[in-house]
């Protein structure tokens, strides 16, 4: 495994070559030259190439890549060889349509429990996925040693909730708030903030008519 | 307004800049300084500056910035005095949720119609958003004269809607499918792969560990 670190960028570049690698495999390819990858994920190609380099020597000029030891390789690094259970806390809308997702098609990603202080919901099955009180959050995260968490509670929760899964030893939070959350620096945080995505989209497209 | 071309990374701040410009001014703020702008949105004070800087003199040195008159400004870089219609096409799990989020609490975006071709949705209003059988889409996006379309479809109709959309004019699209689009180049496409998102997030997590 590469100690070296590497950018935001292309870490977020890397499940998209993982997925594509395994159609290619489920479609009987051996090889694949880095102009097919580079269309069929719309990366160009030197960055593809750049990419790769943080792994070191994964192909050979002239030859491609080989596709089954390309996606070993991508499967070790994302650590798609192991189950990784996720919890998520927050059943709302948008909490509810994530425990109905599809996360592992083609991944070993799962939701293994979720946290509500809705007492209806308390101790119920929703979707296939046990539903706790968040009064027993840090003791289920704990024994089932949880390092991931989902986050889609209302944002005026999000700090306080997210200082208990800290506390718990969470060391890393999927963030759909659209507070900034404050954590000590080896919890690492990626943000999904909806309305964000959408007002950068529009100011685009205004842009672009201009 | 800037005709200048501002960089991706630049546009997806703006709305973070935004939301908690308006924080300031509902509390009553008159000025604020870089320094303190940068706690709060967690962004370093030399990126705010030159995220700025794209715009403008938008402040003094020594005095910080003007609360009311940087937010008006963002605020029609942003498009938020006028209100804007947005398209959602395909009611599952993520549109639903989608539906029911509060995008406009604080933006002037609003999912002013939806498309799906379930029978049963068809001519129904879900969440208080009217939903069409697919086959209206076009004349209504048309009618509408709808530039934003949120796609949440499978993956296996995303291109072949995606044609359609473009063909009907539709200049942005947020792509919930994991698909890749293949669009014109006028055609801005902002992809929320949401399997990649927490499969970065884990490999952030197991990177860290070693």
């Amino acid at each position: 495994m590469p100690n070296r670190k590497i950018p935001r960028a292309t870490a977020k570049r890397l499940p998209v070559y993982y997925r594509y690698l395994n159609i290619l495999l489920n479609a009987n390819k051996k090889r694949v030259s880095s102009t097919e990858l580079s269309e069929a994920v719309q990366v160009d190609s030197a960055t593809i190439r750049r990419d790769f380099s943080y792994f070191g020597e994964l192909g050979k000029r002239g030859y491609g890549y080989d596709v089954e030891k390309l996606l070993n390789f991508f499967k070790r690094v994302l650590n798609q060889d192991q189950l990784t259970s996720i919890a998520l806390v927050g059943v709302g809308n948008i909490g509810r349509a994530l425990m109905n997702y599809n996360f592992h098609q083609n991944t070993n990603l799962r939701i293994s429990c979720a946290f509500d202080p809705k007492p209806e919901l308390a101790n119920t099955i929703q979707s296939g996925i046990p539903v706790y009180p968040v009064t027993e959050m840090q003791k289920q995260l704990r024994e089932q040693q949880i390092d991931a968490v989902i986050l889609t509670v209302p944002g005026d929760q999000a700090q306080k909730v997210t200082d208990e899964l800290v506390e718990t030893g969470v060391r890393g939070i999927l963030n759909f708030t659209p507070v900034r959350l404050s954590v000590p620096k080896e919890v690492q945080v990626q943000n999904i903030d909806l309305t964000n995505e959408l007002q950068t989209l529009i100011y685009f497209i205004e842009s672009t008519q201009k």
